[in-house]
């Protein structure tokens, strides 16, 4: 099975990070389309017309299951790459819900994600097809603190202090009572330690990648993890010496090689 | 005269803000190019092609005069936008290098700015062409504080602290005697009172968007500004929606129409 994991960015390799000890035996493709982001500053059109071209690449490449490794895709643009090609399909919106749904007594979750995401409602509406209530909030200072690799830093501290203030205060004002908080950009499972420590204890904090990847092994009847080692092909779009040296902090190992790819744009 | 104003995204308005008030008798163009923002992430293959794309379009549109008010299109395309226009073309490194010139006597100058300016050492470069030595730090956090709107924020005030000790630190070990600092990327004098405040009373802050303003008018012989309206079209390549809300705030002023363009991509 060769699974091809799409992201903007170098993000989605804490998915394919997960994936990789997950399913060792799959083969992975991993692509980057670091020329064209963020995509979560950018409008529904333009990350359709992104993700999708992104998502043929990786069919082409021989991707015979594909994940959508970039919660802005998965939000804004799900539909438009499954008409793109003619293979499944899984978005990391669709897993955090799911998790949120087995993870939540209250039936009340909160979402943290970029302002494109939280703009769309995607986990909202995934979570009310759930019989959820979600509140969303854009925290859009904490991918710059991950890639500025200020984890462990006071001023990281402090903006989740911050943030996780206004969006508990936002849950009592709406009468909420959430026992469950999404992180929903691929960046944030860097910090789930710093986010952890930043919310009341019965928040249980789920972690998109750790749950997309066993997702994705109860889709393909994986099973166990065997010790086999994976082949991995990494594409970008930009710069590869800069994929590499940032990606390998979210990937937790080294990344050797990466072929540039031209997408147009 | 028609000035075409271009940046990747809306920091150069803070330029164009300058500039209406330093030349209110010209007509102006502003490209915003948002759908491939932000450009200081990016490589100098790609940052010339969408740069030299967007002036190529300011120029169709009937500028006859460019002002590259995009630190990283300036530092990684100026040649490449040269070579694909037939108007004069100003970027925003050689003017802020010819401000650090005119200011600093100790000859020793600081610039802060985005990290593909950075690794340019574009005003490194131009600096030295000065007779002037310049030591650049990039300060990745500065353009989300920004976008988010936290310019009076303790948050803020602590990553200022963090990233001006850092670069004092660097200056005082390679033995140097800095008076200038050097804004070097349109986001910035947003934070100039905050900035100023972070650093020590010996050092002249230069805004690039002010000496800009300065020094398209001295080349065009514009005089001192007349009690004239001036006109302005506003393109961007994404959401007109967020140009204007996010714009409003660099300009200073509302922004009424904005044009929605496609440059591919």
């Amino acid at each position: 099975m060769r699974i091809g994991v799409f992201d903007s960015g170098v993000g989605g390799l804490t998915v394919l990070r997960a994936l990789l000890h997950r399913i060792p035996a799959a083969d992975y493709l991993y692509l980057g389309d670091t020329a064209r982001l963020p995509y979560g500053a950018k409008s529904r059109d333009t990350v359709a017309r992104y993700a999708a071209s992104s998502a043929k690449f990786l069919v082409s490449e021989g991707a015979e299951y594909l994940v959508i490794a970039c919660n802005t895709a998965s939000a804004l643009a799900l539909d438009a790459i499954r008409d793109a090609v003619p293979v499944p399909v899984l978005g990391v919106v669709e897993t955090g819900a799911n998790a949120a749904e087995a993870s939540s007594t209250t039936r009340d979750v909160l979402v943290i994600a970029t302002a494109a995401t939280v703009e769309s409602h995607a986990y909202a509406a995934a979570c009310a097809a759930r019989q959820l209530r979600a509140l969303e909030k854009a925290c859009p200072l904490l991918v710059p603190l991950v890639e500025e690799g200020w984890i462990d830093h006071p001023v990281t501290a402090e903006v989740l202090r911050v943030y996780m203030s206004e969006l508990l205060q936002q849950a009592s004002e709406a009468a909420l009572a959430p026992d469950t908080l999404v992180l929903g950009c691929t960046h944030y499972p860097l910090l789930r330690a710093q986010i952890e420590r930043a919310v009341p204890p019965m928040l249980r904090v789920i972690d998109s990648a750790e749950v997309t990847a066993e997702q994705v092994a109860q889709t393909l009847n994986a099973g166990p993890p065997q010790p086999i080692r994976p082949r991995t092909r990494f594409f970008a779009t930009d710069s590869v010496t800069k994929f590499r040296a940032l990606g390998s902090r979210f990937l937790g190992q080294p990344i050797d090689g990466v072929d540039l790819v031209d997408l147009g744009g």
